[in-house]
């Protein structure tokens, strides 16, 4: 560790113009969630393994933001070098930078590794003190990451449209239309699962995620997916070239965004830039009829794109893809439905499995028959770890139809580390199952018709009352949630309130948000909806026909955690009034394995 | 009303420049919900009389915006030639003139009835269409309101430490350290209320708001009230000396903002501008240590006083006193309680009597002792109406100590009248009390050790089985709000929802807020918190001490209304535990009448 800090330092300090400071944030030139093994730039200079956060390394300092979910992992794997902050409690990482770094400080970045909101967001912070955010032209980390693992070459699959429920022409009729609306002549997508989404296609560039390494180009009157071309079958290229897809080098998108600026991609293709004209009526304000705005979501493309494009001619917005993609057509819910029946199936049979050998082996009361004053006992060749129980788990899924793989990382935790929001076992040092002690596990899968997400605690012997008490109040704020009726409009930050509630009571409370969307065979977290005490920029009402969780837990560090997560549809309610004429929606649980 | 809107065209074609469209706020100067009758000029142009609102007059059109409180009520009162719009439901005022007024329209407003946060949201909207916003020198509409009322000479009353708690010393010298934080050398302070408060100071300029027609002005070493000379006592005159306070005339803040300014206000009075230096110390960042700001709330400051600051130097803040006065002192806090107990006396005195004249006059069957049975009967000469029952209430309330008078106009309405939110009865067209229809009041009093408002609603036969439902339905809102317990941090808009879920249930649901801030011996409503199912842009977490009602409610356009208001307090919570060391907090109930 301390190797590659030094080695960084010494890039920073050659580096023209010399850098105080270097941002190494944990995302993609895709912005994902969950990157490939290459992008984990962030996890090999600071050795912290979770999901989020943000590396900054000075001349003398190496500091790493993270949320809640990960404050405990954090502090175990960061080195003496690094020191944690806390996102919530301690200054944000711009707020910090501002007052900490010199006046005049020059602070790098891998320009495709932020986003636009992000790094305008720090601009804004750096101007008090004529900072500068510095866009470097290679990734300085690269450079010192000898051991980096190559390109992954992987196919480009098809999603068949008995699973997909919508045709590729479908949607780009109508995102053109959107387009057309906000006077846009095209859209750069960068975000992975928005590209599959659109084009209809899967991969496995990426652990979890069945997505392709791919950025997308969407004009008026054309349409490019931009990949390593060796991942493109003749089959594949046929689907592209008959739904009007011309697939590019992934390279190449960078010198055909410059194209798009300057209006000269069409033209490249012989389409001539009247074409962009959507709406020729006379109207006597004189105003402008061509689409002229290049449609950018400021949350999801990276700096280095958006640098290339006229700022006055951006259209800075949400994509219209996400909640596009968020509003499950009929296909993909009954996917979803009988993806979460398979898998229910799947966690109900791992769950007798598991009480069994409780019983066998530790001789455990049982959490299904809650066998009383059964004696201890342990065979030591038959020892249950975090690790061998999840295998197993995934056993379970591997059996039934579509199954696909996992959707991430299983946390499979018992005692103190289900007090670790995040916990990801390890063969080698995992904890033991243990029958005086409380059990969680937060898994799901990728099948070909859904994804699924499922969370259940349990304990296989007697809970203390503490325990219980708890598990009662983060199953009441469960119930509160997944029972809501709430008018159209209402939004998840506004629902949150209901599961924290029953824990509120007691003084108790959780440090991570209580429901995210979930993909169709696509990103276990999925936009642009959220239901999270914080309030969102970006205010989405929850509307029919997404998907959404409900997750509420309780952590007590170093002793246990809890939390019930089911996967819910949002329907129209069957309400006997419909005052204010707005209609009003409800849940439709479509996880199937007990809570209590 | 048609003569008026001729007269106001005329003034506004001969105006210089000419003015497509006149502007005509519910605000006095001092940006008041509450304002004096020579201040009710939108009231006069357009014949409604709701406490918010505003009027648009243009060259063919009128329309007036309010609330849902009071939909049903501009309808009654609007006439023909005014076109009502729906806040939330129609385009809102800036949007509506940007894209229906002309192009480069001049659109006129008294830049002394405005806020500075609702000029400049409209002059961001007229951008688009190059329209101008022009600040009248005269009020158009007091030019053509020949009967409009004389000034009001009410006596200023210095208002006890015995119930103000804090002395105004003190209460300056923690405003001017928190002009010192914000390097300010001076604040304008134009809310009524907030006058009031600072300098324990109260009045009967406006009809139940104790409050005194006045700005002030405080700078680091000086005071000012600005004020009708006429209004002050020798007595008053001594304790504003004492105080350190110098009394002006209340025209004279115009030209004393503009030598505020140019930083000749204390110069005016001998203090030397060196002294606005609040800290020598030598910093190698070399920062500017000199306060050169001047603090401007944007949401109560007049545009016409902003407009003689230099826009560079002014520090656009809520003001501190919002939250000041909000955070209730001990002594506040027992008056509040004690002013409680007396009103609380007074509401169940009323309701016996009610209950026995609804028995003796109409045979009802009684709310308090729910008499079956009883045979109907009625005595002409005894009726009850909407206002002889207020006044009886008035009456019970007008007896007990330290009365000074209502502090709102008391709702009182009898089955459809019910549902009018904010529904005023008038003596010669109110409805008679009904034993077969709901009775909803909602009134409050000022008291000199506190301010009250309660809603209780009654029935005295037999609700209907709808009406029982949505009674119990609201009933189990505001007590899940009112028992909610909450970590610091929370704002009312993330407990808004807990008083709405019981009626999303069966799709039912209220126009209005839940909650609002009351003040001590001051307005009844009162900031800078809310509860609220808008999210609010100053969002301002609940605290211990501060003061907030709890009154969901329903409303049957032509039937019924309900509503069910106590006053809380919030208070630490004695919660089992404290995660995340935030500190929990919950409400206490000061009114006592019962619920059901």
């Amino acid at each position: 560790m301390a190797e590659i800090l030094a080695a960084l330092r010494s890039l920073m300090a050659s580096h023209s113009p010399p850098l105080d400071a270097l941002v190494v944030p944990s995302e993609d030139y895709h912005q994902s969630e969950y990157v490939s093994a290459r992008d984990k730039r962030r996890e090999f200079v600071s050795g912290f393994t979770g999901s989020a956060g943000l590396a900054l390394i000075t001349k003398n300092e190496a500091r790493l933001w993270t949320d809640g979910r990960y404050f405990l992992q954090a502090t175990q794997q960061l080195s003496d070098q690094w020191q944690l902050m806390r996102i919530g409690e301690d200054p944000a990482v711009d707020a910090w930078m501002s007052d900490n770094l010199p006046r005049e400080a020059a602070i790098g970045v891998d320009p495709w590794c932020v986003s636009v909101d992000t790094a305008q967001r720090w601009e804004r912070a750096f101007a008090k003190k004529q900072q500068k955010l510095v866009q470097t032209s290679t990734n300085l980390v690269d450079e010192v990451w000898k051991t980096r693992p190559p390109l992954e070459i992987n196919p480009v699959i098809v999603h068949p449209l008995e699973f997909a429920g919508r045709s590729v022409a479908d949607k780009l009729k109508n995102l053109r239309e959107k387009l057309g609306n906000e006077k846009a002549r095209g859209i750069i997508i960068t975000a992975l699962d928005e590209v599959a989404w659109l084009y209809n296609i899967r991969g496995t560039d990426v652990s979890y995620c069945p997505v392709v390494h791919a950025f997308a180009i969407v004009t008026l009157n054309s349409a490019f997916l931009y990949v390593d071309k060796r991942k493109v079958s003749t089959k594949v290229s046929s689907f592209m070239q008959e739904n009007g897809i011309e697939v590019r080098e992934y390279g190449a998108v960078s010198s055909d965004v410059a194209l798009l600026a300057s209006n000269q991609l069409d033209q490249d293709r012989g389409v001539s830039s009247g074409q962009n004209r959507v709406c020729e009526k006379d109207t006597s304000e004189e105003e402008e009829n061509y689409n002229d705005l290049i449609w950018v979501d400021p949350a999801s493309c990276c700096y280095a794109l958006f640098s290339k494009l006229d700022a006055d001619k951006v259209l800075l917005q949400q994509s219209p893809l996400a909640l596009a993609k968020a509003l499950k057509n009929p296909v993909e819910l009954d996917g979803l439905r009988n993806a979460h029946i398979r898998d229910g199936a799947a966690v109900v049979q791992f769950l007798v499995w598991l009480d069994k050998k409780m019983q066998e082996i530790y001789g455990a009361s049982g959490y299904f028959l809650e066998r009383e004053g059964a004696s201890k006992k342990r065979l030591e060749t038959n020892k249950l770890t975090e690790v061998t129980v999840s295998d197993k788990l995934e056993e379970f899924r591997a059996s039934k139809e579509h199954f696909r793989g996992l959707s991430f990382p299983t946390i499979s935790s018992v005692g103190p580390n289900a007090a670790i929001i995040h916990y990801s076992p390890q063969a080698e040092t995992c904890a033991e199952l243990d029958p005086d002690s409380i059990y969680l596990f937060d898994s799901g899968a990728q099948y070909l018709d859904g994804t699924t997400d499922i969370t259940r605690t349990v304990h296989f012997g007697k809970p203390s009352a503490h325990e219980k008490a708890c598990y009662t109040a983060v199953l009441k704020g469960h119930i509160a949630l997944g029972n809501a009726r709430y008018p159209n409009g209402t939004n998840g930050h506004a629902l949150d309130i209901l599961a924290r509630i029953p824990l509120w009571r007691y003084g108790l409370d959780y440090r991570h948000g209580t429901g995210h969307g979930i993909g169709s065979y696509l990103n276990v977290h999925e936009g642009p909806h959220l239901i999270s005490f914080r309030p969102q920029a970006r205010n989405v009402p929850l509307q029919a026909s997404m998907t959404v969780t409900d997750e509420p837990g309780y952590y007590e560090d170093g002793s246990f955690g809890i939390r019930l997560e089911n996967v819910l549809v949002i329907k129209e309610a069957d309400t006997e009034f419909n005052f204010g004429d707005k209609g009003y929606l409800s849940f439709e649980h479509i996880t199937w394995v007990r809570l209590s």
